[in-house]
């Protein structure tokens, strides 16, 4: 166990996941009453909102990424411990979280570790497919873009050029719909005068949605909104159709009613399976079971206090958490920013509450649904508030606003502002750069921190 | 060969290397008499006098580094080819350059590759130690210093959080006197603040030099001043001694009088090499030799003309090049970016004087010397002039404001003096972010582009 400052008359909360979720908790908790350990396998606080935007070279990494350690000195009421290592097992008999590097005790638990992608029963796509789910794996989409135009501005022949250059997007959820329209942009705007040896119909984007609509979560005038800016920036559309196989070596996709497309790259954003742990529960076994408490997607079952189905103490928050006592949401909340934001708050003021004793101000939670927004280019948005949709500049507007007060850190704000406006004016950002961390030296025992996840799957 | 807009009438002109004398070549060749094509193993111009900061947290890689391919797009008299590849070797006799996905005739020729890390006689280094010689490096360093605080935050104990935060730098060059002092500022001002489980004296950074002063190819007065500097900053200052081996199992540094450094990281300042190539003339058995143009360090040599001796119409511009002609250098320039920039602007105008049939314009390359300097630490710089030595706040202010306009790009500038301006205030720049691309997917004709040079040779 590390040197960590606990007095022995408080509760320990440990929290696990450093997103909307985790954060807001930890800003809220009256921590004159807890020692709170923040665990994450990073150490900054990202915005998965526009992660899209990293890998299309529209924004940096860096602006939409902020040091956790940084703003938790921010709660000046107390110290937050930060513990930077990426959750194995859960015990819960023993109330005891394992990372590889160190076995912290809970008093009280709050598991906040969102989702990953969702492969369904095709695995073997996750060495093959470009996701955004993180800021590595956007870094990793945005290099290899780049890779991709660098090797077809060299390529002799245009068939060579336009076998390099099929980009297919599955899924047309609002990463979908806005990756495409990102790289669509590019497209109409970038390659004639960044790229003169590629002529524009040497490029193509795809986007493939099983339903028979884009954004099929938000309303029927933003799906149509959606649909025709993206046919705007050139991109094909195909609709009410999935994705049966996709042959990396064949560089090709096949789809459900069996025809083909090229693809010389695949961007996955089909869907989010909850981040799994192993659970112990101390009676053995459990490892091979699938707990009672594991819902649909793996999301974790919680009550109306978001407290995790027969875990006392233990309490699940945001896109892992799939609540059923919410009567407004029988089903489980949308996987939202707002839905985990609040979450974490809410959880945060009835622990407070109950620790000073104030047990009247325990509320269960309700989830106050401010609407959802996509953008789709430069000047393109959609937005669905209660009782208003709305598209076009000002919807682009909002988006902008929203997205850019939600952004942690007034640097951040200010540099993401600057690109914004670059980018408005000229479509060029500069940020177009191909940049890869040297791989060497690499010690083993530094290994854990920096590769992402899924290399140390290797 | 790839298609290029050529006219048959027009001379191809193939530069390697788009750093500071390349770039600047390009820039000032009247290029409507010349084809000219660039070649670069990354797509961007990058700023080496600041990848340091990069190396400490202080600026983000996209602050000093610019897409060459915008760049280019600004040379509105020409189209400037820009082709992405590493150079593997040069036809001189058939002229052609081979990259591993093209081969490229030219008619005239100029390498301005710049220079790698050199470890002498110990290879091996180049598997162990950390270099801040590209971006890439900088990044790595980045990552394995934040990954080896994370460590220590979670250490139980004094001695194995001592034992991971040994930083020793080789080299007491503006380098190495830069990242030690960089790595001295996070001990003396971050380190209390954001990492309270780490107490001050259990991070330690040395920095080892074989000669009598640090910065010893500037004025006694900067010397002393950087020394003294670092000494404020807790940076342990070791003069007259050479590193004579290095155990990464043991992290153990043993130097030439046989005294043994603990070190948790070593940081290789110590020496440059010109970047090599294969060189064929065409009547075999050349790559065995080494050919009479090669000089000390690798460097090609040059007449004052900057064409390679022996070489007709191959020339060679900044650190790679070693000049013999210029009277006032009889050893060779210094490597520093003033001369490189001098140099390709000084060819440009020669090639292009000699197209035009205006011979008399023709002039040998002569080095004006505007001076050097290097920065110890907020607030603390040295700047040497001809006839001018200072150092303190005023000199801080001089390499900021050169550094600033030399920079390439607007919103480059702007983001880094907004760095700057922030860490200024509160010695925190938000950008402590240990992040790393995913590896996944990653298909073997993309590598070449994905990963930096020392990777492939694993």
């Amino acid at each position: 166990m590390s040197t960590r400052d606990i007095s022995e008359d408080r509760k320990k909360v440990v929290v696990i996941g450093g997103g909307f979720a985790g954060l807001n908790f930890v800003k809220h908790l009256d921590s004159e009453h807890f020692d709170v350990t923040l665990i994450d396998k990073n150490n900054y606080h990202s915005f998965p909102p526009l992660f899209y935007q990293v890998a299309s070279s529209g924004l940096d990494p860096a602006s939409i990424c902020f040091p956790l350690r940084r703003e938790l000195r921010k709660r000046h009421n107390t110290r937050v411990n930060f513990n930077m290592g990426e959750v194995e097992s859960i015990d819960t008999s023993a109330r005891i979280v394992h990372t590889p590097l160190d076995d912290i005790p809970y008093d009280i638990l709050v598991v906040a570790a969102g989702t990953t992608n969702n492969f369904f029963n095709m695995n073997y796509l996750a060495k093959s497919v470009y996701t955004i789910k993180s800021t590595s794996e956007a870094l990793r989409c945005r290099n290899d873009i780049l890779a991709l135009l660098e090797r077809a501005a060299i390529a002799p022949t245009s068939a060579e050029r336009r076998k390099l250059l099929n980009f297919v997007v599955i899924g047309g959820g609002p990463t979908g719909v806005e990756i495409a329209g990102a790289i669509g942009e590019m497209k109409r705007y970038v390659l004639p005068r960044e790229y003169p040896t590629i002529s524009q119909d040497e490029l193509t984007i795809t986007i493939v949605e099983g339903s028979d609509r884009l954004l099929r979560t938000m309303s029927e005038d933003a799906s149509k909104s959606a649909l025709e800016s993206l046919k705007s920036l050139l991109v094909n559309v195909k609709l009410g159709v999935n994705m049966k196989e996709y042959s990396p070596e064949n560089s090709c996709v096949t789809l459900a009613d069996d025809s083909k497309l090229d693809a010389s790259m695949v961007i996955w954003t089909a869907g989010v399976t909850a981040t799994p742990f192993a659970w112990d529960d101390g009676k053995g076994e459990s490892d091979k079971d699938t707990p009672a408490f594991i819902g649909h997607g793996g999301r974790l079952k919680t009550d109306a206090s978001c407290q995790v189905e027969g875990l006392p103490d233990v309490y699940a928050l945001g896109d892992i958490a799939i609540m059923t006592g919410d009567p407004d949401f029988p089903m489980g909340h949308p996987q939202l920013a707002q839905v985990a934001l609040q979450q974490g708050k809410r959880l945060a003021l009835n622990l407070t509450a109950r620790e000073r004793g104030k047990e009247s101000k325990v509320k269960p939670f309700r989830y106050n649904d401010k609407g959802s927004m996509a953008t789709v280019g430069r000047n393109r948005a959609v937005v669905d508030l209660k009782h208003l949709h709305f598209h076009g500049f000002s919807a682009w507007l909002v988006w902008m606003f929203i997205h850019l007060i939600s952004i942690l850190g007034m640097r951040n704000k200010i540099t993401v502002l600057i690109n914004w406006i670059w980018a408005y004016f000229n479509y060029s950002t500069s940020l177009r750069l191909l940049i890869h961390p040297s791989r060497y030296p690499l010690s083993d025992d530094l290994r854990f921190f920096t590769e992402s996840t899924e290399d140390k799957k290797e």
